[in-house]
Order: structure tokens, then C-alpha cells, then sequence
């Protein structure tokens, strides 16, 4: 977390440098209770989005795709007390509604999404606690039927609890929406919210390999 | 919402030309279930926010202050069907921990504060349906005996249930926190998170008069 990157544009929280750090792919061998080294983990990632849109009604779509995640060096070298900060450096997920046709989700490239996994303090003299995980994440949503881009002003929370190793590969999580977040038109950016994500939850999925993620990035 | 006014500092929803908007000071009285005209509510109001900060703990303040919130017009002339938009313009609340000294809350001028009241769609053929309000805020926590500044990057979601009337006045509600929302201090705005807020439960206060307003803001 020496150099920042990234400073033009408005991030979350803390700004990890990547411009060393090595990426991690498939297999790997992940040690539970172990904060690992600094790294990029490519893994898959399946979500489940509830859209309300104005005309059409509240929908849910199934994405499937990928995230890549900066991971830094853990701020203890023990489970327990270590805290690691988090950057969603890539992430494009697929999907697609009989109401409105695909779906793809990807960053905002406008702002930097980020998040953390910590210990929760009463927890912290615990034997093996499970720590949680949060990440604020601004994204994109192109419906292309629609010749629509939808995005968030408000982050969308995503976090995972019962965190037994970093990445939590594998672990489910919701997105903390209350009622609903606002999306807008990425061509009016200044106008009413044209609709709401009203719930979201999502599965972290295990580390691909460099030929996984190639072919997912050229879908 | 014709003209944006504050074009250069971001904001969480719609900005609202408050330039021609009335103040609107006790005494009032509020008809239930009315879209009212557009206006900016001087209103009281009491928050209880739960701190974590390294070294002192997790601790309850108990806050109070005002609010001015900017109101626009009303969607549509039937509650059922309006929708209003809100800017959180003014907001000043104080309390005081032992832990920490006292506690002065303002708006963060970096960022326009913005909201809405809307009847959820399940709801809005119901008869006198209760609408929802939900502001996004970004906010300064000023503790000058530990001669800091602490504000927080995701917004701080407050929310209000059950509301029969435009403002919700003595509606209590809540701050939308899932575990903690970080906060930083601003001296040092790209570094780690230095404290977090835990929970936060607040009442909207009724309308103020004039003089209270500037009694408050003289404080």
C-alpha cells in the first residue's frame, strides 16, 4: 500500500499498488487460518441480481464470470490480527432476462471498487475466528436490447462471513441492499434513477486457471 | 429539478435547484398522505451512533442537532404514485463520549447528500399506502480533543419506514450499517480506515422555528 495508483479517480477505501504483485491462478492449494502473501486472485464468480425496472417489472438474472482481486500484505502475520485490504482491479460477469436480453456487469471504471477482510474485534482472541469480508463495488450494467448502461452512485456492499481462508473461494455472500439501490443512465448521469437492484447475492468461485480466465475475457 | 446547482462536487442522487425553494419553520401543520409543495425543512433531529476506534473501544454517542433538507417537486399530484427527491443541505448535530470528548456531525462539503421518499411498488395501489425514505449522507465527525476529523467514503444509508407524511417528522429510523462502515481521518484521506461506525439509529425531530434554527447553528 506504498505508491497509489490509480489517484484520478475516486476510490472506496485504501488503493493497493499492483505493478508487483504477482497474479495467482489455478491450481492452488489455499491454507486455511493462513493470511497468504500479497497477490491477484482470478476466480470465477456466479450472482444473482433482482432488478426492478420501471415498464418491466422486478426480474432475476444469473450472472457468471470472472473477478480479479488485489489482494495486499496482511497487516499481522497471524490469523487472528491480521487485516488484509482488497482492490477489484477486473471483474465481467454474464447474464441474461427474458425482459430485457443480456446483461453484462463490469467495473466502473470511473471509480475504484474496494474492501477489506478483517477479524471481528470480539472474536479476535478466539481459536481460529472466521473473519469477514466487505467490498464496496461501483459497476456497469450494459443491456444491449435496451441500448442501456446501467450504473450505481451509491456502492453496491458485497460481503462474505465465515471467512476460513483468503481468497474465501468457494464462500456465498449477499449484497447488503436495503429496499433498493438506485441505478442510472450512464448517458443522463445526472438524472432521476431510471432503476433499482432490490437484491443481490452471489457465490465466490474457486481460482481459474491463465487459460480460464483468457477465455472468459474474450467471450 | 430543472437546473443542477453544485455541478462540481459528485452526489449520490439528483441535485435539486433550491435557489427559489421557501423555507419551511414551525409552526406547521402537516397534512398525512399529501405530496407537499416543494420546500427546505428545518427540522430537529437525535441520532445514536455506535463508534469503534482503536484503543478506546466501541462506544454509544448520543447526538443532537438539526437538518435542512431540500425537497423537490412531488412525482405525481397522488401520494400513492409521487415520488419526492431530497438534498440534504445542513446538517449540524453534537454529543459528547467519555472516551472520546465531544462530537460535532456536519455535512461533508465534498459531496452533495441526496435521497428520496417513494411508495414501494407492491404497495402502491394499496389504500394510503406507507412510503419509504432512504438518504445517502456523507458526513464530518470533528473530535477536537483527539484533534481529528473522521468522515466516511461509502455513504451512510439512513433510512425511514412507515412514513404517512411529507417530511417524516418524529419518524424514527435507521442507519443501514452492515457490521461497520470505515471511516478515515481527513488529514490523511488515502490512508487506511482509522475508526468505524457499528450502528446508528436516529429520530427526525419536528420543524424548528426560525430562531431555533439560528440558536442551534450559533452553538
Amino acid at each position: 500500500m506504498s505508491t497509489a495508483i490509480n489517484n484520478l479517480k475516486p476510490a472506496w477505501g485504501p488503493r493497493l499498488d499492483v505493478s508487483n504483485t504477482v497474479d495467482v491462478f489455478a491450481p492452488q492449494s489455499v491454507a486455511p487460518y493462513t493470511p497468504p502473501p500479497p497477490g491477484i486472485d482470478n476466480l470465477g464468480i456466479t450472482s444473482t441480481d433482482t432488478f426492478m425496472v420501471p415498464g418491466k417489472g422486478e426480474f432475476k438474472v444469473d450472472f457468471k464470470g470472472y473477478v480479479r482481486v488485489a489482494r495486499s500484505t496482511p497487516t499481522a502475520a497471524d490469523w487472528n490480527h491480521s487485516e488484509v485490504f482488497t482492490n477489484l482491479i477486473e471483474m465481467c460477469m454474464r447474464g441474461e432476462s427474458p425482459e430485457v436480453g443480456p446483461i453484462i456487469v463490469t467495473l466502473n471504471p470511473d471509480y475504484l471498487s474496494t474492501g477489506q477482510l478483517w477479524t471481528p474485534a470480539c472474536d479476535q482472541e478466539a481459536e481460529k475466528p472466521a473473519k469477514a469480508c466487505r467490498m464496496a463495488v461501483t459497476a456497469l450494467f450494459e443491456i444491449p436490447q435496451l441500448g442501456l448502461t446501467l450504473f450505481n452512485k451509491e456502492p453496491i456492499l458485497l460481503t462474505i462471513n465465515d471467512v476460513r481462508a483468503i481468497p474465501p473461494a468457494g464462500n456465498p455472500g449477499f449484497g447488503r441492499i436495503y429496499e433498493k439501490l438506485p441505478l442510472y443512465n450512464r448517458a443522463d448521469p445526472e438524472g432521476k434513477p431510471v432503476a433499482d437492484i432490490t437484491a443481490l447475492k452471489f457465490a465466490m468461485g474457486t481460482y481459474l486457471s491463465e487459460d480460464e480466465l483468457q477465455s472468459l475475457r474474450s467471450n
